[in-house]
């Protein structure tokens, strides 16, 4: 079913003015949920709420707690987020690393000690509202083993970089692994083949079957050994600029809290000449023949836009248990 | 065959003063391709140094030109390469950066209109060895199809971030499509399949077959349609940090020349507490058990670092056919 985002939103800030959030911190945290649904991703808004109460009324996210400056050196900056919502701590940072962009050039922010910051792409999408290149990621519980290795060491750690764009901003979301744990449960519930392969299945044979991944953990990362090094060096660039816990570390507490994040931001030239660029590198990749007819080249964002567009118009799609579920909160 | 570092570097020296170029170039040149055989990539060392010469007497690499500022603002800095080496407006872009990180925290340099860098890792590990956090890319000539399509419109583009650390700096150095077209040749010549897929057949199924790949020129970007989402950014933010050259520019021109880059530092806290949390992620990252048994978990640049003790103890190794050619220069 399709409920107005206006409605999604109120609700969302219904339940977290019960749990005793302040007024501007329920409407700015509804809004980051509501946004994430309504440009096509559920898991991180609407589907993920309920559990972001329950960390919430357990402690785990302090309501009331405001990140804190910790250091600062030029254009770096260093802050706690004092386990706070991630998604405000996010926005906060992402915010900071503008204004050093606005005043530096390239401004860079290091967070520690902060929560699930939900989708990653939102705070690209943040950045290139403000006009500036926005590049984060943040480090994870470990989910993916290290390439070569059987166990689970590293995280999927997403990484957004996202350039600003007068028609639609391009902006890349991806974690490092292949597939989420949680889209490779939605392949084994709706007993589906991955459309490629997602992982190694115990006997260490490549495997499109979404249940011997999850059963052997040997999920995927992408480019194989690349990925696997990718990952590493995320997770080491936001626990050593934070001075916060590294992948190990949230790992041992087994409940994904008090994750590390970095925040960079680079002030484009905002001319003409400067827009033309990115137009002709967009227009010139969907000039590739697509592989299969009347389909087409997208750019990274571009699909989230259209979805956004849709959701505005027709209403936000949602789960209706789940819809449900958040009304009885 | 091996041969002493330095009677490669000589020899290198040798050929770069016969085609003119100055005694302080020619040493900083020869150290640079040198080096990239002694750390295990001769891809971009002793095998291409024939190559190189090539382009500089046919004046597509200008000998004597320097980078010229075109712009600066805060931290931020925009240069101009002249088309000269671009070994060396690599190494002198990062140097920029990392004085600029040693005074503002982070620093960002933007260069267009330089040549080929080589080796990319190598300006990593220039970062590492300074003392900061060294990430650095370039864009390239079309070799990759963007996700969906079967024509190349994306550079492989590769990405460089390094960290330093007392025991051997953590430098990750990779390219986003899977494997390199020069890997995809060693392949085929050596009629051995690869490892993992490495990009479709005509057809558009997963191949492992080098040759078959070669002839539909449909790589595989790591991770499938991440890898091209990745390419393109990297491929906006070269093109217009620097307002430089695109991929689509670039491949118009059909020689590969006159393509842009990024160098970017960061400054760490340099005490035992940031050491010690690079350790703990190493030394976690190491406790997944093998795939293969008495095989072992390797970070990014480890074996770089062996195969350089090595080349400096044992001497490097060298291709003789190659080694002739140079000496025939």
């Amino acid at each position: 079913m399709r409920i107005p985002f206006e409605t999604l939103k109120s609700e969302f800030e219904r339940v977290l003015l019960s749990v005793g959030f302040t007024d501007e911190k329920a409407d700015l945290c509804a809004e980051i949920f509501a946004g994430n649904s309504r440009d096509g991703v559920p898991t991180h808004g609407l589907n993920r709420f309920p559990a972001f109460v329950e960390f919430v009324k357990e402690g785990l996210v302090k309501k009331d707690a405001m990140p804190t400056l910790d250091g600062c050196f030029g254009s770096l900056e260093r802050w706690n987020g004092n386990l706070g919502p991630g998604v405000l701590n996010a926005r906060f940072c992402m915010d900071r690393a503008i204004k050093l962009a606005g005043d530096h050039g390239i401004g860079c922010v290091a967070l520690k000690n902060t929560n699930h910051w939900m989708r990653a792409g939102t705070y690209g999408w943040q950045a290139a509202e403000a006009g500036v290149i926005g590049i984060c990621f943040t480090n994870t519980i470990a989910n993916l083993p290290p390439w070569g290795g059987i166990d689970p060491r590293l995280g999927n750690n997403p990484l957004v970089i996202a350039v600003p764009r007068k028609n639609g901003h391009v902006v890349l979301d991806m974690a490092v692994s292949q597939y989420s744990v949680g889209k490779l449960k939605q392949y084994k519930a709706a007993r589906q083949e991955l459309p490629l392969p997602g992982g190694y299945d115990s006997e260490g044979n490549l495997s499109n079957d979404a249940s011997v991944i999850l059963e052997s953990e040997r999920l995927l990362p992408i480019g194989f050994w690349k990925g696997s090094g990718l990952s590493l060096m995320l997770d080491l660039l936001a626990t050593l600029l934070s001075g916060g816990q590294s992948t190990a570390k949230i790992t041992e507490s087994e409940k994904e809290s008090g994750v590390s994040q970095v925040f960079i931001c680079i002030k484009p030239d905002s001319g003409e000449y400067t827009a033309n660029l990115i137009e002709q590198i967009i227009n010139y990749t969907k000039t590739s023949r697509p592989e299969r007819e009347g389909e087409a080249i997208y750019y990274p964002g571009e699909n989230s836009l259209k979805m956004r567009g849709k959701s505005l118009k027709e209403g936000v799609l949602v789960d209706e248990q789940m819809w449900q579920a958040v009304q009885k909160l």
